[in-house]
């Protein structure tokens, strides 16, 4: 048999979309010693972990917990508890993770009112307002922040016109969570998912959760049962509630991980945390501008967190991409869908959000574009 | 606010169902610092790990892989794909692991018959049979090691009557794989999955799954969207095939870990691997007798990594299970359903499968029990 040897990473700077790079006492976290499940020493750090959370969110919502699986699993725990058969569902599109949202809508048996704006563009409200008026949908589902376009879409004003409607107001926070405001409670937001490994800086691997009380009668008094065994939040509450009767194996280690990357993410502050996402978005922006080059999302809503970069006409997008990451060290993202050879993607979430990491990335790219991205080999 | 301290794991002997305790190498191996998920040297990291994977499984099967989430989520990724609306399906129920499979094959809209024997025992093939003859079901699914009972029920006479009758056979294999034999290509076994917190000795978090090309084409050319979207082998091939899409962000530092682990067993070898296993149950039972306690699942089929102890008649089940966690830093499990406060649940599970655990837990049970299992506090 050939013999296959231990796996060392080769070191990144984790520019893309996700994941970012995670501190090194999150890493330490991951490599501690195994508890049970059940284990009272286990569950008293969940506890923690569920309160760290709600601040996180800033939330009060008792039912704020991490699903076992990545961001996307998130979003299929919130659709697979709010969405019956034959429901009316509008679903907000301007990217990748809009389109997945209405995908997945449909499978849970949704019927889909799409609300469309072009991909790199904010929805506008009052396109929220317009599809409303024609049915009265159980839920209005929104990407806060567009990993796919870098676009920010305020959520206030949508909430609003959700719950006038008597709507759910669903969010996804995957790439906004931690970088920028969210306030979960000050939006009215009734179901919210994110992901651990973009502004948290925690390894991929599980999605935060929060259903506040309207939302979770609606998952607990369902006329039918929810699609998936694994995802269902009246099983889940009772593992992540007061009762802790054995659902499935959590994920120990992952937990771990997360209560240490929670815990950075307060004692920085969101607020100051926020900032430094902004400053260095600012900083990128404006090296970018001096080597010609600008922001492809919306003006006055771009992220701070996942900076979409319009590729120069001449220039091969992906072959600079290549050798940011082989000659550099550097993972930035392509562009996806329409986006596609059009757009770098380049994340400045969590930890990997620092001037240092920016300057670094602007000189590599600086190289590269100086040689039209074709390797030099000397 | 209140400040979180970093959290430190109490030291624990894991001698429970799961998950039992990782070698350091697979610690250090989550610890290491993260790549992105299409980065060119993880991407090499996941095909050692599908080869891996085959080896440990038994089985040439290309799609081999790990689903993202827990043991739970290999059996939900299965049936999901498996099953359509209607279908006919065979569930055998001996525990708690084949009730969780027919809730979930309902959940699919498959319509069950159950085929079942008293909890602690083995599925007998002739009541395979008889349930077969009256249906032509599309599935028949077994639990081969019943972590609930302690039951190794043999698979491949009812594998043959699942595919003389044209069904296929899917088989749940969380607590056998890695620990005894498990032989996905010489059983002929369609659909398989396991987890990676049991004789795996890797943290929970991944459930590794395989489908033969019989499983696949069922899978591939449904009539009805699969109902996740996190678990659709159509979109999940797209990553772990040659195409590399992105569907979800992969949780890399798990698959750090498995990759470790399964190195870690192949290093040992599965059949040397398997004897470890079986020597140390035989050295548990041996020290049991001599305390007068017996193995509660039926003689012959007694599960070596899962051992059901019958809880003597005057003795309380929970303080005994509370003591050795608290004085002993020894986790052991409780019984569930019918079983519960009748046995307790000893697992010798990979890394935890050493003869100096055993002696450690006999010695530690020795003087619980001529306590009556009451704290002696000095």
């Amino acid at each position: 048999m050939q013999t296959v040897t231990p796996f060392s990473p080769p070191p990144r700077l984790l520019l893309g979309p996700g994941p970012s790079n995670a501190a090194s006492s999150v890493l330490a976290a991951m490599g501690k010693p195994l508890l049970g499940h059940l284990d009272p020493a286990f569950i008293s750090m969940m506890e923690q972990i569920k309160g760290m959370l709600r601040k996180v969110f800033k939330t009060n919502n008792e039912m704020t917990f991490p699903i076992s699986g990545t961001g996307s699993a998130g979003m299929e725990f919130c659709f697979v508890n709010l969405i019956e058969p034959g429901d009316d569902v509008v679903v907000c599109i301007n990217g990748v993770f809009g389109m997945r949202m209405a995908e997945l809508a449909e499978r849970c048996g949704g019927k889909v009112i799409r609300v469309e704006a072009p991909w790199g563009e904010i929805i506008p409200p009052e396109k929220v307002r317009t599809a409303i008026k024609e049915k009265k949908p159980k839920l209005v589902a929104l990407v806060h922040a567009e990993t796919s376009t870098g676009a920010l879409t305020p959520v206030p004003e949508i909430s609003q016109i959700a719950h006038d409607a008597g709507a759910l107001m669903v969010l996804d926070t995957v790439t906004s969570l931690g970088g920028c405001e969210v306030d979960v409670d000050g939006w009215d937001i009734d179901a919210v998912y994110s992901g651990t490994q973009k502004c948290l800086s925690c390894p991929p691997g599980l999605a935060p959760v929060s259903l506040n009380a309207r939302a979770l009668k609606i998952a607990t008094s369902r006329s039918t049962k929810t699609q998936s065994w694994y995802l269902d939040v009246n099983l889940l509450a009772g593992y992540w509630g007061d009762e802790r009767v054995y659902h499935h194996t959590a994920p120990i280690s992952m937990i771990y991980a997360l209560h240490e990357a929670l815990r950075l993410v307060l004692e920085e502050g969101l607020e100051t945390r926020w900032k430094r996402h902004r400053e260095n978005h600012e900083r990128l922006v404006s090296g970018l501008n001096k080597l010609g080059l600008s922001i492809a999302s919306q003006p006055g809503h771009q992220l701070w967190q996942l900076n979409a970069i319009t590729v120069p006409e001449h220039v091969e997008e992906s072959a600079i991409r290549k050798c940011l990451l082989e000659d550099h060290g550097i993972e930035i993202g392509a562009g996806l869908g329409p986006m596609k050879g059009k757009i770098w993607r380049v994340g400045l979430m969590g930890d990997s959000s620092r001037p240092e990491h920016v300057d670094q990335f602007l000189e590599a790219l600086k190289k590269l574009l100086a040689t039209g991205g074709i390797k030099t080999t000397p």
